[in-house]
């Protein structure tokens, strides 16, 4: 009778320890608080040449606003040379209207635990952004839908160490061109209760997630505060067109944040050299922060730089260079000088499959992201395939990473507790510290947690299947999935969101371009 | 007649051009000289806490020498208070005896091209060392041969980033234990011209290293010079055993290097805070070194610090972990303070496979080799299950990676030509500078070239059998193995050296202890 009793007790430990380990969580980890230096890689002397170069370019070349007669009034109010489409600056217009821009600014979340502070030492980390295709193990590649960027919502949601929802996680390539932005919103609203990201692809989808914020967070709340950072990209080389200048117009009137950022593979739309791109990067910003500004003094921006290099042979956007790595650097120098929040780095590779390469070229990015001094995060995870692809599976195991961003930011403490020198003199030479007292007291937050990588004996690894990353992280996308639990919202506000898209999509016909 | 000329005219530019991707080189680069800043976590503050703590743990606790006579009367000779085999030193008189110690020295190689100055702000790199098994795509995992040794040396030769031909590259273990370090120096010094590693699993082991360098490099030479760098570990906690301190006693005697270096497992061997950690690794190094200088003052030593994280759940080491990252940014601190050269970092990971894991660890734990100012970097490719696999494919694609380190270690120009204003004047808002002339000028030698890692198009990648890293890295070790030439060496000396390890051979049994 022993025998059934002893296999009945192992078998309800097992289940413990089993229900311990895979217990949920939905606790997300504040924003990183830096208490590391940065990693700088330009001198002083190196700084004021590009920036003096950066003036050069905005006074002699000057920038272009395209299809936009109403900026280039402004801008000729402001002082600009004006001639056609071209906009030229006097050294140092730029610099001076920029000044108005806050060195920081806070993000509301609905949640308010979850709102974030973007700038200073922080760091804020969002999900990837823009792929058409997703990938899975048992789908493949495919065309992004909807049911598919609600999943990343959801898996946004879940993440710990993931502090923003995001935007267009993936591309809902299944709904209407001119109404996916309300299904998009609507789902960052109701399934998460993150900070999220606005649409920029056109003016009026602009206006329609402001007014969806106003119905979640209170009119007044919205025109008092920011509750929303989305991305405006620039037409590198030099180029600012009318549909992201109208998103931004319509974000800077209304208080929202922009990040306003070159988008450049080196060698194609910008110099082949760091410091020829770093000037065309500061240069860039410094035109399109001062026009955030045109538009109303004080409007919170991050200055960006989404920078990689390019394989020159076939063209192809490299990531995870050193090249790469260098810009970052380089560019967050030149935004601290700037005094200004800096968006840069991410989850990149060019990989087509969650593989070594994609780690590879994630883990160059993610670190020198973090130790670039980088303030906001995109695509910090599930990046695949040059942006091409959000991987599901690549998201928790990015994700996971992002942890050891967390811990390498917390810094070296030396207090008493940290030198341990009771416990050097209670082990001893020859001793071993796993049942010292200094262990016991410490060892739960001593080392930083994965929530999937495998650390098992191999012999137990191999019993159990010899699984890869893939199919440990496959499995955790479902585990997370299958456990997602809805954050509570208020009934009124649910339904009077519902409604506004529904009524906006009855407004108009579909229209796929 | 046209139609088939035409065609062997595609057929020979075709072939010209895969030629000219898949053109054999065996070129090495040169040791990396880093022009760019040291990353540094700890504050002044926090430096002088440890190295007072490192004194009172020599001074009050003192370090075992165990199992050597002649060592506790050294030590007893230096001013030590030597207590059964505790050793206790007064403080100042390791740092004191450590001063003797060279900051950086020459090991050569039998190629004066290919000889390494270790120390400094030079980054030397050699491959995994010590693992019993070995791992390919068609073996899977199986004990390491001796036939496997030669396959990695010889991969080692034809790695471009590689500098270092390493020691113990894997363990061939259907050699007798006593007779596997003759037939693997003979590899290292006729498979490759590179430099390497002694073996130090015994003293007299360590005799015939420096023997069979002699025949090498001439007698005269190895008493003059510094022909090869050996790992000596330490028992962590602060016990130094007879077996390693013999073949320390030897190289030391002889001139030759030695990496004095802590393994340690955080939590087991040392306390389980960064502090701790530190403190213990300087106080063993502090002793370690100054033994060295105790037999040989000026003998050339290398400050090593092996200390990964653990999960406590499991008591497996773990990598590529923030903890580790701070013990070696911390540890390299230590080592420019103590005015030595200094190794550590590698392509650590714990994961059974070179899977997204393998390479997520490997990429925090190189990136943070580089930025902590490593001079010496063990085990930078080929590292695989926590040390215990030598992966065939994982060490091309670290390999590879390495790379990468090269390019960021080279810092950022900002001459004329990397400010690159004609090009920006040339091209201006709106256009593209794939054809400029600034990018036609610079491209070949923008940006750092993978020798491994797939850019196709996905259409193309497709077709070609949707391959990941790890096929990849197959084929290319097949390739280089199959293109591998011998490097030429003097008759005389070859027939030498065949003949030494003949003669040792015969000269004792077989034994597997």
């Amino acid at each position: 009778m022993a025998e059934p009793a002893r296999r009945r007790g192992r078998g309800g430990g097992g289940a413990a320890r089993r229900a311990e380990r895979t217990a949920i969580s939905i606790e997300t980890a504040k924003y990183i608080e830096r208490n590391i230096p940065n990693f700088e890689v330009l001198t002083e002397e190196a700084l004021d040449i590009i920036e003096a170069n950066a003036e050069t370019v905005l006074e002699e070349i000057g920038v272009n606003f395209v299809d936009n007669p109403a900026a280039l009034e402004r801008w000729r109010e402001a002082g600009a040379d004006v001639q056609g489409e071209r906009v030229r600056l006097p050294k140092g217009l730029a610099r001076k209207l920029c000044a108005t821009a806050p060195s920081q600014y806070t993000q509301h979340a609905r949640n308010p635990e979850k709102s974030v502070v973007v700038g200073g030492r922080n760091l804020v980390l969002a999900p990837v952004y823009g792929p058409p295709f997703v990938r899975d193990i048992e789908g493949g590649r495919r065309y992004a839908t909807m049911e598919d960027f609600r999943k990343f919502v959801k898996l946004g949601y879940m993440s710990k160490w993931l502090h923003h929802s995001g935007g267009t996680v993936c591309e809902p390539t299944d709904v209407a061109v001119n109404k996916r932005h309300l299904d998009m919103l609507h789902a960052h609203m109701t399934l998460s209760d993150k900070p999220f990201m606005g649409s920029v692809t056109a003016p009026e989808r602009a206006q329609d997630s402001v007014e969806m914020c106003e119905i979640l967070f209170g009119k007044d709340f919205v025109q008092e505060n920011t509750v929303m950072t989305s991305l405006i990209n620039i037409n590198s080389p030099m180029q600012f067109d009318d549909v992201m200048m109208g998103a931004l117009e319509v974000y800077a009137k209304n208080n929202q944040a922009a990040i306003i950022s070159p988008f450049i593979v080196g060698g194609a739309m910008a110099p082949v050299s760091v410091a020829g791109t770093l000037t065309q990067v500061l240069a860039e910003v410094l035109a399109g922060i001062a026009y955030s500004q045109l538009i109303r003094p004080g409007a919170p921006v991050i200055m960006g730089a989404f920078v990689t290099s390019i394989d020159m042979g076939s063209g192809a956007p490299t990531f995870g260079t050193p090249e790469a790595a260098h810009i970052t650097y380089g560019a967050g120098q030149l935004a601290r000088r700037l005094g200004l929040p800096y968006r840069s780095a991410g989850s990149f590779c060019g990989s087509k499959l969650p593989d070594a390469q994609a780690a590879y070229e994630t883990s160059n990015s993610l670190n020198m992201g973090l130790l670039a001094g980088v303030n906001f995060m995109l695509h910090s995870c599930g990046w695949l395939e040059g942006g091409l692809v959000s991987s599901f599976e690549k998201f928790v195991m990015d994700a996971d990473q992002l942890g050891t961003l967390h811990g390498l930011a917390k810094g070296v403490s030396v207090d008493e507790n940290a030198q341990a020198m009771d416990a050097i003199r209670e082990v001893g030479p020859g001793g071993h510290y796993l049942g010292c007292a200094h262990t016991q007291a410490n060892f739960k937050d001593a080392f930083w947690k994965t929530d999937l990588l495998d650390y098992k004996p191999f012999e137990t690894w191999s019993e159990e299947g010899s699984k890869d990353t893939v199919a440990l992280a496959s499995e955790r996308v479902k585990f997370l999935l299958d456990n997602y639990k809805q954050p509570s919202m208020d009934p009124g506000i649910a339904e009077a969101l519902a409604g506004y898209v529904a009524n906006k999509k009855a407004s108009m016909p579909d229209s796929f371009t």
